[in-house]
């Protein structure tokens, strides 16, 4: 039986300017070209835009959602899992995914950003909150990627 | 862009004898063989049962667990959704299948037939739950896995 | 300091004719009279009848609304409280009450049952799903009341 | 019928030193004294020493706790909302409280913050995040209840 693949997430505000889109879109593209899963809120902005870009590069997109119909979800999402949990779903994107990159963001963002740091897993951040010194910042999608693979967490 | 995969569920007993895990193992290959994705509740039983027999056919298999550790997925899960909400994410699975094969269980089952009533999903039972007219009773996996996706919701 | 009150659920469908409206209410005036705290989903039909029997009798009423707004609670809820979680929530009312009274209802119903039964919760049906043999069939609000509190699950 | 008691909400640390704990403790007395009921995780710290205020001013309690057993409450605790939904019901007590205040406290509570500031809801803090304008920041218990009170959401 192969190994699991590795899942990583992104997180970020549902709508974004272009220069952001373009970023996370990179992102996305990253981590599906190095044959991780991603997992994002499913809607729009920085989370399709990561989605679009895991597509591009022939990946496996996880959209959670936060209503209770699939077709919420962005066009780029694979699989959406759909909550019905309003934003308590953000405590399952979270705790799914092994690394978090942030992307901008509002304060569902930050609320995912919270939960990922109470559960321990490495969060990279581009242009979002700088509340805490354990969130990871870096200045562009190459290195949100690298350091998202290299803090991993299993 | 493609069209997305169906979605279809396969809930059960965490635990089960032999005979049915050999009929959830070949409902699972029968639901990848046609080309869709399994979900389940990520544990034992009927659970990894339709979940190996989705691996068996190539088929890729989610399962939402109640739990907060990914170690916790039976070894067939491709993704795990972690949600560390017990219980409730018996609500997740049921919204998120497109139909649903029930197969013995207990109340952790119940409750998941319940919610997929309440979704307006289909839901096919093998030696479960007789409550409701609603269910569509089968003999075997050949015909749940026909009939789920001739009923499967949009 | 004083111990706490009992809480005891009482659960059933949104929408009720007459008849059942008042046994509802008569139930929670019961609930209320023997001093417990009356919990259900906070909506209409049987939880507002037993809501309006227990304030009638000078109880606390807290209702656990799927939606997300406290609005929604009927007349006789004191404390809404709001989990923006939809049908997610009835884990939280089967998890809550140390035993629960199942009048009539439907399928939000039916996953309360189950998870009561789960969690080996006391329930007492009247006029309800007849599923299990652990549900305790009684014909009248004063024996579902004297029932429950027999019970009570410390 | 009478009018619905406000419902605020104290969030903060689970574990915290002796100056916090009688701030905390001030906010919940002068909560209840004003005569609103009192809601928050249910556990220590900064949770219990804000139930015991309001205790001791013969108000309401209500505990929104996120394991499977309500003998995790804390001793001044009325109403033990039993979740088993772990971090998720923070949002909850975000959605159910129509002001918060905020003592101290680390990511759990910043989880708080961020839904309370989604679901618009006044957020008064004392020695807490500084992360967001729209957190109205006050030096004393005194302060943290006149303004919860004068801002409440209805």
């Amino acid at each position: 039986m192969a190994q699991r693949k590795e899942i990583i997430g992104v997180i970020g505000g549902s709508q974004v300017e272009k220069a952001l889109y373009a970023l996370a879109q990179e992102i996305g593209r990253g981590i599906a070209g190095r044959g991780a899963i991603l997992i994002t809120g499913g809607m729009g902005g920085v989370m399709e835009a990561a989605s679009q870009g895991a597509k591009e590069a022939g990946g496996l997109v996880i959209g959670v959602l936060p209503g209770s119909d699939a077709a919420e979800a962005n066009p780029w999402v694979d699989v959406p899992i759909v909550t019905g949990m309003s934003h308590a779903r953000n405590t399952i994107i979270a705790r799914t995914a092994q690394a978090l990159i942030a992307v901008d963001g509002s304060y569902g963002t930050l609320s995912e950003i919270a939960f990922a740091l109470i559960f321990s897993k490495p969060v990279i951040g581009l242009q979002t909150w700088e509340i805490d010194p354990r969130i990871h910042r870096v200045k562009d999608a190459k290195h949100a990627v690298e350091l998202a693979f290299a803090l991993l967490k299993s």
